[in-house]
């Protein structure tokens, strides 16, 4: 495992290929620093005398060298990595206030480790045995990746052969003797400039007319052709505050323009049915993080309305309680799903876990219909403050500060300088740029609630449970009792 | 173990001293068939040739005799014994349609398991040596219990001690040399009148001046003093449908009217202490069982509703997707989140498992809180026909029979027979008494959410919470960084 | 005007045509008497000492004789005619506590009286005169009337002339020299058995091939070819306890078996556009009714909620407080909203007032989502006992009547009597089958919460809303600013 | 009334004392060109052709004089006066795509015209003639005006009087022969820099001891003591889109650091039970406004919505609609119970009309809880985009930009250009420090929805709901029936 410090140095080395605002820019550009401080952070936790209780769950043991890694390169091997990689994720969020940024290099890496393999078992290809290859250097030398998913898609109801242009699906363009050429862009390619690698993979099914856009491959975030157009958003740069950070987040709109991929980078190449096998399995992966990820960040803005409940001394109120109660209940239907989702985990041919659909998806669903309404409740419970804080600029210039310390004084068991910290982060976290990135995440990221439904109602039995309530009205059925639902009792 | 005939047989030699409507009635009277039939039920899904798969989860081995026993008599000695607790629980109510009735029964038993050994750690008494003997005849001769917990309460602020009448709780009012003598009545007393066991507990949390008030103790369901007051409900008593049933419920206020107690059934006398953690420990084991019947209800009322779907022919529109995702969705994250609840069960003293607190209180919150809006949906789907559908009366009629079938047609794929039989059975469910003795249950029965959010609050430790977001905020914290709801990593 | 007394004398003379539950019953039949009560209502309350006040609301003036008439005969000729007959309906439905029956008359005559003129500018018929002339005697003989509007629709996806049996919607069969006639059969036709006069209407848009179900008239309720199966429920039928009533519903699956209809009672005739035309009118004026009867409904239930609070000695808390708040603005959302329908409303070439559609919709699809919430919060509120109180014969019964009585006790300034009262009658309204009938048409009467959605989204100009947006964007749009959602400003 | 040019050549003419992020800024720095457009456009829209037939709304004849003036300036004088400024807030809001600042002076002023009168009437001062005085200029000079209420209350359980500082609520500290001298500050107090004059309130009700805190004034925004410490967001500063503005708002901590109100400005002096009633009366006017604006703001997020789901090429898709729909019902049940509101005005004894305070209450509270979920709704349909949206000077860099206008298409009927400017806006409007202030604003701005329960439950008569109820259970009451909320029925 590397140190943050080597992640940075590894960055600063990379080719020039990130834009930003109009400027070709470098991976340490200020705005950057968000992204990164996030990324360099889940090195960090690995040795944090902080998180020394939590060691086991943050390492784990490499099924293919028995090396100890970073559970952000571990692929799946038991129902105990499902439930370990959930608590990691919760515990890594906590430690940035949102979102942690590795987990969608973990998804994407152990949903290519179940594909390839069934692959190669359909079709005798050899892609298994790369993805190996990579993956031993990618656990070895601790590097980072993010996931290249979603396509522009161009207009929405036409499927990708039927687009305008073809490149609004990233696709195969060209196959050479050493490799094969893609061509198109992914967007909310989060973290893309600020790791080492992006896998790529297909946005959703695909039909057989559709083997150009099934491709699976791993590329350097700075191989040549790919061009990283980056929106960039942080909190917490604050001078004098003693805040941790700044952390953030920088999304990228990745262009692919006839990217080179050698064939040892190449898990999927034309296999259309496993494309679509492939999109659904990733999204379930990220989903299984979002069950560690939003509860963690259920449990930011919880603790950040617990502190304004603090700091204007209306702690007892049962309006209060009555709130924090419902976050509550949302964070840990959420986990606890989750570790449902893990329980039921099941093992695919490739000997990786795969965790349950509908528990990760009814998880995922909830916190997205819920995230708009958790910032309700701090909002709520904060009052106006952390909309008209007067500017950081204002405690520093004399002449208004005592203003600012004698008017700004509430709860009197809480000194002026920590309301001051308080209300400032409150602001960062739900009255910025950064805060609205977060809100359009807790919808989106990983896919929105509509995306959830859809998997859910397309992996549940609903004949089943309708001939449930057949027999209790007397309708005639031939089916004996069955319920998918029921759940598994594992050897404990 | 005893078939459903012998539990039928064991009822009617009871003595009489049930109530209703005016008159002293027997346990046979046709308005306690429901009921009676809910239990029965309980005796035969473990013989059931429709349910042989499930046959390891339906029964259980007793940890006294090693014995075979009826899971509803088992006492949880795992994590699995939990988690097939749950899904035995979800199973029962599928098959009758709604609350299965014994579950009280099994959780004040493993409830009184666990606080009769802290007393006698703590005490040096012996309850916990009377509760085993007990059990031994209860689980060797099958038997049902109900658990009569919630006292009639007076005037809801004031404590039991504080009444005007200190019958309002019941308590102890003379002790004996062969036992005790208890005065009081207990409301909402289900299923007491078809069970053969009632175990009284405390309703609340005491103080040290209600050692009274403070008794543990099972009373069988005829004894001296007993007096059963009944209200019963019941659907399904159709001529000519060919439904199940009738199955339907039969709550009690019971009255004890100076119920002499013997020893060798009073499992706790006057340690009000743990008096209140008998009666938390009770609503926490009931609770874990609605993480296995609320799931079990919603998929009925979610079964209804795409039944209905089905006969009004809209079951591919978006709007019922829409509507049967939302059900899902809560009966998974309830049914999830009780999985977590079990993996995360702890053992006791005593060697009973009790389920995570949390956990089960946030599923059963959530159930409770959309129980309406599931009762909503149904509606929504099924139209305005089972609330003016015409009596079966008229369809014995032959002047209004060819009507009704000529003008009741609507999907053509359903016969006119199942669509009566489908609209009926939905009115049954939902447009009855039962429709809103079910309501009611779904909100009060085992707490309501208000009582969960305070067992919720109780136990969550907020400062953690608040110490992330401190942390975040720059506020000094000396703490390190911990959290109590990462969960447990079972050994698999 | 006449008397509730003449009102019954009325039904007694009635051709016996009403079935329930296997016979052929007379309108005296005890357990139509809940329906009956209701309309007879609708009578008292123009003579009740106790509404005094309202006389101004509760009458009108005809604009046809200028006669004194009881409101629900009254054509809307102003603004404040509308605004008087929403108070009206809150008013009635106090009352009652729930629907108060006769509103269907008033709505489907105002919409006759449109269409009917309409259809005379149109192709220069005469059905308004007609329909003058039957509205002269049905004002000065203070008539009572329903609506049979639903169809009983068949397979959903189809249209009428689709449908297998054409009879699936009400049609004309025969034109002959003297009237036409219609066959066919309308469902939730409610309060049709204690009705004299049944307008037929149609039941939605209707195309060029739809002709033969462009049918309005009116109908004598005990017409020959007419036959009621009627599904009734009530509550209220207590013998010691002091209650008004029985009042209940009568919901009717109306039959037309080959009715023959006199010219002078046909006011549509084969106009299919001007048929879509009432459909739509008639669904709009009853959905201004419910801008009053529904905010009655939540008081009822809000009501019965305080009472549950004061027996429970809840009063002060918070939560309490927080429910009663939702539920008051529940009814003052709907109330208010309506109020605007109103001042919004339009004079009709007929010179008849038609209200706002998108206030009226958007009200009533408010009450309707909240419909089951409401119940919701009454059962949070009241307690598990409205589900399980011993049965009225227990309070009789010398044996139990003591314990009763002593364990009632709850609050102690409100007397064991009246707490028996106030859960008997919230069991009567939440927890029984009249109480899923309430919610069944809280949801659908007058058209389901999808219907109003549809209204709304058909009536709403969202292009000048996105132009709001346009312009906002620096999109180059042509159109001048316009808003066509901001309201007229009365001459006052 | 005056130009926006005059007005802004007002503002330059002022003294300095705005203070902004260290230092002391000109009320023409650019950070406050967004709050100095917003109230700008109060004076455009009377003159803008594009509003020509709002004209009777957008302006007024002042009662004082009989000129006409700008209906920011008006006294409502009757129930039409209340509808044409809700109608006048919802058109001022459209152009600015939200706050339109200026609605604080008229509702301060109407409060002020109220309870000044009633001062007079009840301690013969003479505030009401001053009161006349000050708005003659006020309405002939078109001037602006801004409100100070929100004092920055120190520790939220204690009274004004109980705080260890005094100032922590704004007080008179010293009385002089002209006039007096008052210290403290008020926060949340919106566009104080871009306004002429700031009215001085009190917050909350008073007690006895509490004379020095009620005080109502009027000072001007630049008066010596008076610092403006300013927190300002803004939108919509492009360089090639088009788009108009930047709108808007600044923030103030104003400070008054002993500033003399002379006599003439002086509208309360001490009478504490009349500070309360203003204190009241202003928030009853503001929710007024908040009939109007909320309404407003809700169409800009719906044309938003309706935007975006055609440049994604989704607009019919049924779930679409059905968000839609929910803002349309949002925007309408408020802006109709708005208009209740007005209806149901009370002319009070100063001759101004007060709006029906349920109704404003019910309306702002139903926008209160309901902003979050817009903005839910807007990130819903318009997808992750507006988070992840490149800069807009990634679309000057050539080469960038190609990549930018390839794959930003999507429905190809809206141009690549349009599609960038739809974008960007909604970015600005959802995804930026200004979305924070407007989220906050939605829930805090005029009193939060607890506020507004406080306010409802205080003035609705709950023993008349409950009386309803009891008369139905058969509980004895004396009293005649009668309910409060049937409104009035306007002679028009």
């Amino acid at each position: 495992m590397i140190t943050s410090q080597e992640y940075r140095q590894r960055l600063l080395k990379m080719r020039r290929n990130v834009y930003m605002d109009g400027s070709l820019i470098g991976r340490d550009d200020p705005r950057m620093e968000g992204a990164v401080n996030i990324i360099a952070k889940t090195y960090d936790i690995v040795t944090d005398p902080n998180l020394e209780e939590y060691g086991d769950v943050l390492t784990a043991t490499s099924h293919l060298t028995g090396g100890k890694i970073n559970r952000f390169c571990n692929i799946h091997r038991s129902v105990a990595d499902l439930l370990a990689k959930q608590k990691m994720t919760r515990i890594a969020c906590h430690q940035v206030g949102g979102c942690i940024g590795r987990c969608m290099g973990i998804d994407a890496t152990n949903a290519n480790s179940v594909v390839s393999y069934e692959a190669d078992q359909k079709y005798g290809t050899e892609y298994h045995k790369r993805f190996e290859n990579w993956l031993r250097d990618f656990q070895e030398n601790d590097r980072s990746a993010c996931c290249a998913q979603t396509d522009v898609k161009g207009n929405r109801p036409w499927r990708p052969h039927e687009q305008l242009d073809p490149d609004l699906y990233v696709h195969r363009v060209e196959t050479l003797s050493d490799g094969i050429v893609i061509r198109g862009a992914k967007v909310h390619n989060s973290y893309a400039p600020v790791v080492e690698w992006i896998p790529v993979i297909p946005t959703r099914r695909l039909v057989e007319d559709e083997g150009d856009w099934a491709v699976s491959c791993v590329v350097p975030s700075d191989a040549e052709g790919v061009k990283l157009i980056v929106s960039a958003a942080q909190i917490n740069t604050h001078k004098n505050l003693g805040t941790p950070g700044p952390y953030g987040g920088a999304d990228s709109l990745t262009v692919f323009d006839n990217v080179f991929v050698p064939w040892e980078h190449v898990f999927l190449n034309g296999e259309y049915e496993l494309g679509g096998r492939l999109a659904l399995l990733f999204a379930l992966y990220h989903r299984h993080s979002y069950t560690g990820c939003k509860p963690a960040m259920t449990d930011v803005l919880m603790g950040a309305s617990a502190l304004m409940a603090e700091c204007n001394g209306i702690e007892g109120k049962s309006h209060v309680g009555d709130k924090l109660a419902e976050m509550i209940c949302t964070a840990e239907l959420c986990y606890g799903t989750g570790i449902a989702a893990g329980i039921n985990g099941e093992k695919s041919a490739s000997g990786t876990y795969i965790p349950d659909i509908v528990y990760c998806n009814v998880s995922r669903r909830h916190a997205g219909i819920n995230i708009y309404h958790e910032f309700d409740i701090l909002a709520d419970i904060a009052g106006g403050m952390p909309a008209t804080l007067p500017r950081e600029g204002d405690w520093e210039n004399e002449e208004t500060r005592p203003y600012l310390e004698k008017y700004m004084m509430r709860n009197p068991k809480v000194s002026v300088e920590d309301q001051h910290r308080a209300f400032r982060w409150v602001q960062d976290i739900s009255c910025s740029d950064m805060a609205g990135v977060t809100q359009y995440a807790g919808v989106h990221g990983g896919g929105s609630p509509r995306m959830e439904q859809i998997a859910i109602l397309g992996s549940y039995n609903m004949e089943k449970v309708k001939n449930i309530a057949k027999r209790l009205a007397g309708i005639p059925i031939k089916e004996k009792y069955s319920c998918d639902r029921l759940g598994t009792i594992p050897k404990l």
